[in-house]
């Protein structure tokens, strides 16, 4: 038999004793309060390093009693979009922590703009929040808003995309090189045979929609190249804005390809390859995309996708705000690099996925 | 923008004004505390009811500064098993309510002797627990002792294996069926073309070594009934006490049947085959196995294994003694069934796995 006890934890008046002081003058070291002698200081900080004080800070942070505001810098997206799955995550950690006075507030910006990056982020620096959760955008404006707030002393979390030279307090988001490795692996089982494949892209104003598109292509080509260097990738682009032109371009495609079987997309839109095939009622075909969203999980139902890779955004909108409640609230220590798994869903074990997630 | 506050809560001045009684009243009926006039409890009860008042649990449950223990019953194992994982989730939850006064106290049973499950449970009951975690033996010692605990109106909660009938306060694990389906699915990609295949089976006593063992195949082998009729499945069957065989048993398999390439078991010990690929330098082998044991991890690494499914032992430690802490102490509502995720793991991304387990 063994035991454990959350209550092994030592007494206020056996630290008094040890240092030789009060239980007054530690219970003043311990809430930072004043009216105690250098040596007396000296004395209770040393007994508290030798035991590995751990202060009950739960409660402590309960009796502070304070407001503490938290902001969001997103992109903008329709409402059946991956970050909506991000927001329901934010918004609960806020919800979870009802013992305490916390308030988040989330503005959008337009991913392909960089001005409407700053204004967004303009607009809730002013409001002098006490941390913020932001999905980077551009390097440069990134790191202009970044410097800011590190020298007013706010503290920021990134989500999705790592900047790790920007120094966040803590970063939640899947490595997209490694995703994209990942993805040719378990890819390429099922195309060994293949002489080609289909890469589908989405575009927005000239090039691919996200960074996560972009390096997640990098981590796969290298896959390819060292696995598979005869594969040929046919690549086809759709325009995000320019949805009634899909259906053509990839008919278009699959016209001067006719052996393609094997599709692959980094974004989070395999259904529109995989709602194709259904309305075409084309048999034969594979698919591999990304992301849970609604009409993915239908097409994984219906044998229309094979395999998503996801990244669990829910955690990463829970879990970011946490970071920040932990840093801000608790004053606890908070982990920088936390890589999201890379999760390989299919029509038998999606239902599964978000088992843990409430 | 959207904005979303944890404070958003109505204050006990606003009750005592609504129900029109004096604040002391309403802090009495919260804290159920006598000297409250039934008129007045009523009152204030239908004010409670119509503002769906949410009391901080926490706060509460922290000023009630009681001890609580809770017991554990789980299977005899060494020391690098799957069970020390669990284990570590179990301890880590006291670990981190260190505001809290909480005992747990583990004993072990040997899973193939009811008698042993019967007096290991004996035992922990004598202590007077508040509850109970437990990984079910034998259905009827189980039910057993489950009938006494909840005549005593002590909760328990499943870990690993589900009998819902005895209905548990709550349930963490895989549901054996659907990972076996699950594993068929994935295997039978990269072994489609194969005419039999290898099925690795764990024994102990004259049976498979554990009852998820014996589930995992009866999904799996529906798999085969539904997709790949005509495979033949080669058994070989390796006693968990007689190690020293094991070598010569693999060895003759192999000579009987020298076209068999891909092999499968529904255990945590895949490494028993991945080890004995590595000893005898053959390649071509495909290896599907279950759990993130560190021989497993090892061969994953090597090459050895293909695929592992996991099902985050961690967490089911973690969140088993989270119910019974949530249940008790915060006296908040639990949800009953817990399936974990089926969890695909390669070389590619086994790293990223155990992410979010601390």
């Amino acid at each position: 038999m063994w035991e454990v006890h959350s209550s092994d934890k030592i007494r206020i008046k056996d630290i008094a004793e040890r240092a030789g002081v009060s239980v007054g003058t530690v219970d003043r070291v311990l809430h930072n309060r004043p009216n105690v002698s250098a040596k007396a200081r000296t004395q209770v900080e040393t007994v508290l390093k030798e035991i590995n004080y751990q202060p009950n800070i739960y409660a402590s942070a309960l009796a502070y009693n304070r407001k503490y505001t938290f902001c969001c810098l997103l992109p903008e997206h329709d409402s059946n979009a991956y970050w909506t799955v991000v927001e329901k995550g934010l918004r609960q950690c806020i919800l979870n922590r009802s013992d305490f006075h916390l308030s988040l507030f989330t503005e959008y910006y337009d991913q392909f703009d960089e001005d409407s990056f700053s204004a967004a982020a303009r607009r809730m620096a002013d409001m002098q929040p006490d941390g913020f959760v932001i999905v980077p955008q551009e390097m440069e404006a990134t790191s202009r808003f970044c410097s800011e707030l590190r020298e007013r002393g706010i503290p920021f979390v990134f989500l999705d995309s790592h900047i790790p030279q920007l120094e966040p307090l803590a970063f939640f988001g899947q490595d997209p090189l490694k995703s994209g490795y990942f993805a040719g692996r378990i890819f390429m089982m099922q195309a060994a045979g293949a002489e080609r494949i289909l890469l589908m892209k989405l575009m927005s104003k000239g090039r691919v929609a996200s960074s996560q598109q972009a390096f997640r292509e990098v981590g796969f080509r290298q896959y390819l190249a060292e696995h598979f260097p005869a594969c040929e990738v046919v690549e086809l682009a759709l325009q995000i804005d320019e949805e009634e032109l899909h259906e053509s371009r990839i008919q278009a495609c699959l016209q001067s390809h006719p052996d393609l079987r094997h599709c692959i997309t980094f974004c989070s839109r395999a259904y529109i390859l995989g709602e194709y095939f259904r309305r075409h009622s084309l048999k034969g075909f594979h698919l591999l995309g990304y992301d849970m969203v609604e009409k993915n999980a239908k097409c994984l139902d219906e044998g229309a996708i094979d395999f998503l890779i996801a990244q669990h955004p829910w955690k990463q909108g829970y879990n970011s705000v946490k970071a920040l409640f932990n840093h801000v609230v608790l004053k606890r220590a908070v982990q920088q690099e936390n890589y999201m798994p890379l999760e390989l869903l299919t029509a038998e074990n999606y239902i599964y996925y978000t088992a843990d997630e409430k």
